[in-house]
């Protein structure tokens, strides 16, 4: 399944599929005086006797977030420079979201700029290597230095998806629950009834493709993230408070803040727009840690969500919430509201 | 005097004037819920009583270079985020060539790119600050890691060129110098005219101007420097090997680099297409260290230039040379030839 962008110029492809890597990255190099390879530690590990054997000499970054902080990222850009890359150079970084944030940024800001392409290694990356933005982590926050900066073209191999922990697959799936509510009902509907008993990969795939596809709609229509796209933040408002404070895998606190970005918009709504208990018993029975919602305290979150850096108002917090399935749309709630809404959620669990 | 830039879009304007950064500054700060000001420790050192005097609370820059190595890079990204950086706030950089480039490509850099003003405090900066281009240094090379980032605007207050030492002016104007050549021999003759007996600020205004409509012209016609903008290159290909090797300012290095490059223009034109006698009074005359070429070892200089992040031929160099004033192009040369131009040059002298 090739998937083309639709960006006025610099548009490229994504693949998708099983056993494309090796042709796929041939095709790509043939047009590059030289080729580095940046593989995340810990899956080059896992396939280097593999699917990544063909690779001679890669570089090696620091297994997930540690890539992408400020001295790994130093030391990335100096090895680089070291091996002597020049701007004719192409980067292949071959990792999950947090290789491609931390490796993108580094092809956006070395010699003013390189191209690279991704090889995703994990569900979540279906995400997040859309849309051009990379990122390094500051002390003061995850993904506060960065750039918007896009690939020549994204290899989705999903073979590389057979060797993720559980965790590592509901932390993705989030995103892919995510993609069908902003989708449509039908989408929803189909993909709950295809995993009620659990996700096998195979049978996803077409919802990761509809979800690159509904990403894909929504960066180009608003690269800069100053309309719809900030619809792709549905659960990531809350969510990033949660993964912050209880160290928990991205999409799974995504998911748990989409359930409550769910309970929020049926409270806005004044009616019940989403079948709350049928979501409640579908993210439980996938071995979502739905009920830890009872645990996060109200105020600790907001001043977590405060330092959002999509939030620029004062005792107000930018939430994404849903008129229906398919419709979502940006709000500002007063700090006073959303403490309501999170203790009676709270409740309601 | 204010000169539009002439992109597709995002334009922004150059004011160049005395007396213009108060007024000027307020213009643009009013657009902006918060302001931070980036300053060269120097510069404020030097006007905090005086032209300096309105801004309260300077985030202060390492003077020049010091500025551009990556661990100042990173204490001036998280001393913003500290601050409270947001995306709709704007960083005004105040200093020369060094503190432009880091402080935009912290601007490019920080929450993925925010809005900044420059007001260049250097005669060198009338070239650094038109472009776009923003860097910080490697321990392999300066300027390898940055950004094409462009400014909302440049305010260029030539009050502060009164207080430049001799060997800033010097360095400054050795790209006022490059800019004429590139333009037209009437501006030559004008320019030398003007300065054959010293350079005053006053009489070289209309100089600088030019300059900068010249840098600029080129610039838009190649932002990313793929064809003309490589003419920008006069002078700085062995410029930048001498500035490296005997840690001399840019612009006065950049001026032994044009010397070189009139002198093997006129061998490659078979011609004397530049009357080298002349030039080498007037710099000399100057005060520029022309003489210090007879000092200089091919084989260093030529592995120093094939460093360089524009070189990517193997055995030979790109090298901007000049058909006839206002009449650049872009070739390359065999070191061995280079070799013998750069030995007979010394002779020469």
């Amino acid at each position: 399944m090739k998937i083309m962008t639709q960006y006025k110029d610099g548009n490229y492809s994504i693949d998708v599929s099983r056993g494309i890597l090796r042709d796929k990255i041939s095709d790509y190099i043939k047009n590059y005086n030289q080729v580095f390879y940046l593989a995340d530690k810990n899956v080059y590990d896992l396939h280097k006797n593999g699917k990544l054997s063909f690779i001679d000499e890669p570089i090696l970054m620091e297994q997930g977030e540690a890539s992408k902080y400020f001295d790994a990222f130093s030391s990335l850009l100096e090895t680089l420079l070291e091996k002597g890359i020049q701007r004719t150079s192409l980067l292949v970084i071959i990792g999950g979201g947090a290789a491609g944030d931390a490796g993108g940024f580094a092809a956006s800001s070395i010699l003013r700029g390189v191209d690279y392409i991704h090889v995703p290694t994990t569900l979540l990356a279906h995400d997040s290597s859309i849309g051009g933005k990379t990122a390094i982590n500051s002390k003061h926050g995850k993904n506060l230095i960065g750039a918007f900066y896009r690939p020549k073209g994204v290899i989705y191999d999903l073979d590389f998806l057979d060797s993720l922990p559980e965790s590592e697959i509901l932390s993705g799936f989030g995103e892919v629950i995510k993609h069908a509510l902003l989708r449509d009902q039908q989408t929803v509907d189909a993909l709950m009834e295809t995993t009620i008993n659990g996700i096998d990969i195979n049978e996803i795939e077409p919802f990761i493709i509809k979800g690159i596809e509904t990403k894909m709609d929504h960066v180009i229509r608003d690269e800069n993230e100053a309309d719809v796209r900030k619809h792709l933040n549905l659960g990531h408002t809350l969510g990033h408070a949660i993964e912050y404070r209880y160290k928990m895998p991205h999409g799974i606190a995504v998911t748990l803040g989409i359930y409550a970005a769910l309970y929020i918009s049926n409270e806005l709504n004044q009616e019940q727009t989403f079948d709350l208990k049928h979501y409640y018993e579908y993210f439980k029975g996938l071995n979502y840690p739905i009920d830890m919602l009872k645990e996060i305290d109200a105020d600790e979150m907001i001043s977590l969500m405060s330092k959002d850096k999509k939030n620029q108002s004062v005792n107000r917090v930018g939430y994404i919430v849903m008129n229906s399935t398919g419709e979502a749309r940006f709000t500002e709630l007063e700090q006073d509201l959303l403490t309501k809404f999170i203790n009676s959620l709270k409740e309601s669990l």
